[in-house]
């Protein structure tokens, strides 16, 4: 076993704070990575706080990994000691089913194994997340990192980007496509920097006209608040994807209307209670489609972040101290964070006090 | 003026009776068509009713028109006199728009022009629909009718064949597809017997058992009671298209389930008030679509009409007379109809009683 540091949430309600566990040892195909950055995404609160559903305790959370491999197994091919790589969202999947044949590995059968509240099925132990100094990950899950780019940076592409760049590729957004960006979050900053780059009018909507300035400097072509009838009134019938990023439930009738011939408005914030439901006309005058996405494939994630290391795209982000953890769940749950924290890993120690928020 | 004769409604509530009016004389481009059957469809009822909106009366419903041509303009090319024609929900459009460009006239930007309750571009005056002895509409959206099948059970192909078999199409049903059809009535039987004949597995979901017997008649592999629990968690993920045909508002969130990674659910019936909404995560988990679908496309009917006639596929039906149209109306409400009334036109004479309902 390996030993390693980690900051754990101990039950639903008390702050995270740092704990001593191990690691499996590297098996053939296993890459270990020293961890260097992990970004805080909403998920990681959401699971430790047991509002998806009970976990087991202690729990890391974590799954925006960035760090260098610091030992590989016998049979790994596809990283070598040295190189800089990311993990996301998952670890591993069955590998067999359809789904997993296709290269779709989020979306396997079995259900694929979360980087953490997972099983780890090399060793039946529940799989540990990213606030942690080492992790060891299959090389099949794990990603190269462009070195061009900064890496605290790149860490929040690992989930908030790849959760925008598959929908983004799925519903074939490109240069003449005309995407509407809903909520300016970390998942809506990502969506529009992507959108912009792969070419298409990029149009935010966002409830809150003070958002406007930061919108365009990401590189939205307009801003559109959705409280302003008129210009919603405008916009209607002129998009081919709208990428919904807000969680809680909302009116989803005016967005749809949005939607051009055969657009699709894509939902990717797991909304505990169902939206409102838009109309059956509109769907039917304009055959319209309302989808949803899950993170994406791993080669989806390569491809994602192969195109950011060409165009420069990185996260925009807020670097923590390790000690800086509850009180950075406390400014997510506001909204208060431009647009990501990351975990400087560094900063990890045992001796790292992670005080509850004030 | 040509002189006709019509089967109209002459406020929301009264019952129709004949009504003698006029039709324009044939333009350069027109067809005057000699109606032979008219289906008789639910959104006639809806619209003489004003339940979709305020309309002029008298008003003569009926969209599904097979007829033989008896005259034709100087420019006509596509029909001649004596060919078997159809003429289904729309009879113009503004042909400019980019869906019109695109072929797809019954998403026209202006609007497409309905066969009845619209306004004729020629003169216009109200477009009166199918329940009359004659039509006059332009060659490009008259249709060619294979001679070789019944010609009152194609009649319900121009509106309930077309808007089942356009998403089909559209979502690519055919050999291998397992392809989910909901409520067995005018458009779910249509559904079944044209996903089978394109080679699709067919499951029919039922909340009637009692309609198990016909379901599998109409071509359909299996039958689900929507009721039964056990029936329809085994069916969860397992098909690619689901052709929702009911009317009414109801959950969408169990058959939502049905759907297979990528599976699409398509509503065409037009509920009147939204459905519950199915919740996020069943979308986002398995990147299902929830989507709409209008009647179809002119080239798409024609595609459609060639199919059923080299595959012998028609509506089940029953015959009525002219004056059998108001109890027509009180059946089909109570959904007592296999599967599609028509009316045999050369029944309908200036003396037709057409009684209300008892």
């Amino acid at each position: 076993m390996i030993s390693a540091l980690g900051i754990a949430a101990f039950d639903p309600t008390g702050p995270l704070a740092p704990w001593s566990f191990t690691r499996r040892e590297p098996g053939p195909t296993d890459v270990q990575i020293e961890i260097l950055y992990c970004g805080v995404c909403h998920s990681d609160l959401h699971t430790v706080r047991g509002e998806w559903g009970d976990i087991t305790y202690p729990q890391i959370p974590g799954h925006e990994i960035v760090g260098r491999v610091s030992a590989v197994g016998a049979s790994v091919t596809r990283h070598q000691v040295g190189d800089l790589v990311g993990v996301g969202c998952m670890v591993d999947s069955c590998r067999e089913c359809d789904p997993c044949k296709r290269g779709l590995e989020q979306y396997c059968d079995e259900g694929n194994t979360g980087t953490y509240g997972g099983t780890e099925s090399q060793t039946g132990r529940p799989t540990q997340g990213g606030y942690s100094s080492t992790i060891v990950v299959d090389q099949s899950f794990v990603l190269r990192v462009p070195p061009s780019l900064d890496l605290a940076g790149v860490a929040p592409l690992l989930c908030a980007g790849i959760t925008t760049w598959s929908p983004l590729r799925e519903w074939k957004v490109g240069p003449g496509s005309r995407v509407g960006v809903v909520g300016l979050g970390g998942l809506g900053h990502m969506a529009v920097k992507l959108a912009r780059a792969l070419g298409a009018h990029v149009v935010v909507l966002t409830t809150s006209a003070s958002k406007a300035e930061d919108a365009y400097r990401l590189g939205a072509h307009e801003v559109v608040v959705s409280r302003d009838e008129e210009a919603m009134r405008a916009l209607r019938k002129s998009l081919h994807v709208i990428i919904d990023t807000v969680g809680a439930p909302h009116d989803l009738n005016e967005e749809m209307r949005l939607l051009a011939l055969d657009g699709t408005l894509v939902l990717l914030g797991g909304s505990p209670e169902p939206h409102p439901s838009p109309g059956a006309f509109t769907f039917i005058t304009q055959r319209r489609r309302l989808a949803g996405s899950l993170i994406g494939s791993i080669a989806e994630t390569q491809e994602m972040l192969d195109f950011c290391g060409e165009h420069g795209i990185m996260s925009d982000i807020e670097l923590i101290r390790a000690d800086q953890i509850n009180e950075a769940y406390e400014r997510m749950l506001k909204s208060d964070v431009k647009y990501r924290f990351v975990i400087d890993m560094a900063t990890l120690t045992p001796a790292s006090s992670a005080p509850a928020s004030p």
